[in-house]
């Protein structure tokens, strides 16, 4: 823990398949006018509806409901939540749903009543609210593990026209009030869904994990969530109505990400930004697009941190040392990541996401370099990688 | 993660060798009138008071100091503060110190306002405040690594007459609202109290960890931190100003008993309750009355949760299985734990704490026998592990 830094971290979570009857007591201290934000639809279907407005009717509230929040939320629709927010002078918002929709509830609630332009501002210029502008606060009813977003104040908003999904993290005063976390809730997620949660999960941590040489407990707390996450995800490919294992993926989800973690070390994130890049050109499962290009990334970068890489294949993966050089467990720990991703039936690949070779150049050109991880790769590199992940 | 549960900690950490620069700025928001609690005056040798002070100032606090807080603070203590906070009307309470000041001024904090006798209402009634009661805002400044107090509602009051020393765990509004945790504020503590606060914390994360029987995301993250505690003590022992062990030791202790990872699950804490009853009765540092009789403790009861136990010796201690039972491993688990203790130079035996065979009775006694471990210890099986402790 070599470096100096803040923890703040304010969302109080309800965890459990009794969570939601907690909602209406969450709720109660918040103002009465409520913007319900979700997505397609499926919490109609899958009951959670019901339970989100029995505890608002419980409290009174007066609900105005905007839906169809898409997988990879857009500036268009970023817009139209200001507008609704502004119109209906919204208290407080409940975003129902995965990372999208409580990603898109929080860019309504920190845009709502800025006065200029909030892509630019927010996501172009990476501007912070200042001190005392209005903010409406958050509440996250989860229905999918894997981002984090319940309890972070990150937000992930696409612009198709220029193909930039940008990524910005503020302060606590955006961070949900509170998060109901029914790991039941999940449940009824399609297959891919629940996997693409569960590698983006994994991918959140390993993007804190490679990077630094000290000894830091942030690693040994990742360490263990990998463990977790592996161990839980085994379970859940082959039975994903086994509660055990859908809890324990939607504990590790939120603290995979809520900031615990990467505290005190310095932090990679080049599998998100070249993920985030193709997700903008091909609309993507954003999970899907980390799993498709990690075991190339890390092969790319294993020899610049190979300690790490192969205290990963050691304490994460149990691989036995035996005598072996640090390079040999390094590779080791990588192929026992490409046998997991295929083991989950995550995709191990981008071709199948769509991404085709006269696309590698105008990817790599979208993606936003950051310097954290144990080496910085250039656009030569960042193609490459795209390559070997076709 | 098979319970229900609620995760809410509010308390802001500012961490790091730098981290007293943002005492004035975490003081701001709160009242004038600051009640300063601290122990036996070392702050004033090690330039700790020298940082506070200039904050207080800094800030234009109007200050009253209280000092003296014992290491097992007292009932007659705790009637003094809640005076001295009542008289002087403070707004806010700034303990700096170890485990024992803070849960002193926690203690203050929530009792100042009560009318009735508050050691009966909370410590042996065990009842929380009551909505709305008026409790004193907490702040933190650590200088002690171990307690994990700087980020919990927790308090522990011993009333030396009746030799009971009885812990309580108030709920959120309790907490800290910031805590300063400067790794180098306990460079100048004695070895002895910081290998205390070693075992302190290493406890802390065993009673979360033995205890249950399903795959739980939390006991993962107990490994890690337990990992992470034992590979910095043995560079803090050989080196006690080495930077990165003592920070890497105090974020640890912060995290093993800021109810993270006892989440969803059952948990012991019997280790804490013999070796509290036996503070009641010698006065003895708390950690040592910990590391006295773990070893014992837990041979006792191995049998009823080998498993664990096993998975203990292979996960925390690198044990190799190679093929042997579980029994065979856990009890290796405990050898290397016993090892350890040893190795840092905490007491391995209770004798050495002043306990002699005529007390052991009346310390079983004053033992609170709790039900969530692996198996409860009756009387006679508290005075058995007491008596291989000596």
């Amino acid at each position: 823990m070599l470096g100096n830094f803040v923890y703040a971290n304010p969302t109080k979570l309800y965890f459990g398949d009794e969570a939601q009857k907690n909602l209406a007591e969450a709720l109660m201290p918040f103002g009465r006018k409520v913007l319900l934000i979700y997505g397609g639809g499926s919490i109609r279907r899958n009951g959670v509806y019901d339970d989100v407005m029995a505890a608002l009717r419980a409290t009174d509230k007066e609900v105005v409901e905007l839906s169809g929040v898409m997988p990879n939320p857009t500036v268009e629709k970023l817009e139209e939540g200001i507008k609704v927010a502004r119109d209906n002078d919204a208290d407080f918002i409940l975003a129902v749903g995965g990372g999208s929709t409580i990603d898109y509830a929080k860019a309504v609630a920190v845009s709502a009543w800025y006065e200029g332009n909030a892509w630019e501002r927010f996501w172009i210029r990476q501007e912070d609210p200042a001190p005392g502008e209005r903010i409406i606060p958050v509440g996250a009813v989860l229905t999918m593990a894997g981002t984090g977003s319940e309890m972070n104040g990150g937000s992930v908003i696409t612009n198709p026209d220029t193909k930039m999904k940008i990524g910005k993290v503020f302060g606590e005063e955006v961070m949900p009030r509170f998060a109901v976390l029914n790991p039941r809730y999940t449940f009824s997620l399609p297959r891919r869904q629940m996997v693409a949660g569960i590698f983006d999960c994994m991918s959140h941590i390993m993007e804190q994990y490679f990077s630094g040489d000290d000894d830091c407990t942030s690693d040994y707390l990742a360490e263990g969530l990998m463990r977790s996450v592996i161990a839980s995800s085994r379970v859940a490919v082959k039975d994903p109505e086994n509660y055990e294992a859908r809890s324990n993926l939607m504990w590790s989800s939120t603290w995979a990400l809520n900031t615990l973690i990467g505290k005190g070390k310095p932090q990679d994130w080049m599998v998100h930004m070249i993920g985030q890049a193709i997700g903008a050109h091909t609309d993507a499962t954003h999970g899907m697009t980390l799993s498709g290009i990690s075991v190339a990334y890390y092969r790319h970068m294993m020899k610049y941190g190979v300690k790490r890489f192969a205290r990963f294949a050691k304490i994460v993966w149990g691989i036995p040392a035996n005598g072996k050089s640090d390079e040999q467990m390094a590779s080791e720990g990588i192929d026992a990541l490409g046998a997991w991703i295929r083991e989950i039936g995550a995709d191990s690949d981008i071709s199948s996401l769509g991404v085709t070779p006269d696309m590698l150049d105008a990817i790599a050109d979208s993606t936003i370099v950051l310097t954290g991880g144990y080496k910085t790769p250039d656009h030569a590199e960042i193609v490459e990688i795209l390559r070997e992940s076709l």
